[in-house]
């Protein structure tokens, strides 16, 4: 078994807030994440994929479809959006670092469990201080 | 004569785009920069100064004094904010990465230059691939 | 369960060596790390904490929270310190990377565990070519 | 049981190809990967050993040590070589990243293993964007 | 005046040496580098752009423009190649970083300048220790 | 005229303190820099040499020969000593990032200007957040 990564990136606005709390619980809970007109990240996603080296290609998985899944079912969703408004798989969704992590694995799962590889992992930056795992 | 310089950052909300024009107008110029509900981005920023050393201390300038200027009067109005919409020092104008970088500089030269110093120059970086420098 | 990290920095000095040898015997163990007046690095610590997501908040840990245990317990202890000289949880230990990241970890993981989460890993980075990382 | 890593650089050239294929069909599997005039990569190699810590050094494994034989047995039959033509742990083996990671830890294994220690796992980068893990 | 930078990437192989000299002189002056079966980078490479802020857009040139510039241009021409063989205006050149870097700010000079806008400079890394920038 | 940079690092310990004040008045000016016991940095330096292309090899200087340079003239009487202490050309001065910079520029400028080339500038981070340019 080997591991191999991919790093995308996008770059997307977003806010920590629940729409039935008052500005001031969303600030007490969220501090200043909690902006009502929002604030935003260049996110840096490391999706991690697990399987056996098919001794053809030396490749677990071919990179150019591993990025092509990634555009086509994560990024090009996010990237250049508003997390709460726009991406159909955030709907009614916080829009915290951990939650987006699983939401993006439940994104990308059944599309590489199909490539006889397996999804390993995500691993999700929102600042250079701050990152979230999620292993399924 | 020497230069020191000071990173900090700030995690904001922006677009790109002008109202008297269409969003098809704004799409064409600005592309994705005009999503209308935002995007964001972890701006990283460079301020430089310049002076002589103060024998004394070794010192151009204090940096936690130049930390602070740079917070008061910068990274506070713009850390986890809307550049279009909650920035005193942007009102009317163009969230883009040059226009704030000159902002920037305008909002600290006349705190910096007070210090027996002189604001050198201020760097941008909007993403890990673009970045913007303004020298006065 | 998902796991979120927080980074911290920190600048001390330190040196390795054992009091009861000659300081032939130390350069011979240690090499320049023994150098007698000290020498120091800008450390880089990563503490991962695991847990369940709080459906209402979308957070593991608030990390504000966690930003304020780890300076208060850890960071505050070692920043601009000498590890071997100023640091109560580190006297008469080894002041190696191995050493102080599990002491770490032991200040950080009863504190840690009562905030519904767990404490997962400590990662901390000496130089950028060298880091060590505890389990527990 | 603590980790620890030492990261090594090695700049080289490779590329990917299967003699038996032609041009067309080496072009269609590997891409660009398959100009058959090489191309290369800056790779940084993570090494993780794992083990007890020794109470009289502070240490898992001495770093000089594992510098050493990380040069000897690895990067110095890689760095400013082609993968493909001029290492004899990579003959007749396909030149992709997780191979080369394979060939390392084989590479690695006996040797640190002797050391009181073992080697847990090896972590290739090939670009900034994709990187290999194999834990053996 | 204001100066931007759009930083690409391209993977490539290359050696120095010069053909007149023997195997022993190219090794005396140039080192590992002149290995005759070639050896690679991940080139950085830095595009600094200096204009007028257009007041309509906010913009010195578009981004967007300036990028298909130097992937048509330039990185289209570099990247998965050989920089000795494979590279028109590099032909006959040494395949120094200094050579080249000279090399993309000729190629870009006059593309650039027809934007209302000048090249400024080209940095251009080959490893994160070494890197050369050219003025003109 | 081309300009070639070389990255180097030293680890070093510190104190930024004048003897003739009291330690309130070190501590006042210096704040948590004035620690009496040391603290230390992970120092990056940038060294910028500046000439024309040898036609013969494409370099402005030889890499090998400036690093050989640096090493011996300066890393190797910084890494891993103490900077008040243990370094003859810091002897009595402040150990301020700009003092050090400064005497970095004077130890390699009269023998960088001996190999066909001259020094321009001196970069030192003292960490990721601060650094100091001098160009003489």
């Amino acid at each position: 078994m080997i591991y191999i990564t991919r790093r995308e990136r996008f770059n997307a606005a977003h806010k920590l807030f629940r729409p039935e709390w008052t500005d001031e619980q969303n600030l007490e809970v969220f501090g200043k994440c909690s902006n009502p007109n929002w604030h935003g990240h260049n996110y840096e996603l490391y999706v991690t994929v697990k399987g056996q080296i098919n001794p053809e290609t030396g490749f677990v998985i071919d990179l150019k479809e591993l990025k092509t899944i990634i555009k086509t079912h994560v990024t090009d969703a996010l990237d250049h959006k508003n997390i709460n408004l726009d991406v159909n798989f955030m709907k009614d969704k916080m829009a915290s670092t951990e939650v987006l992590a699983v939401a993006i694995f439940e994104q990308l799962k059944p599309l590489i469990d199909a490539q006889n590889a397996a999804l390993h992992s995500i691993k999700l930056y929102e600042t250079e201080n701050n990152f979230v795992e999620y292993f399924g």
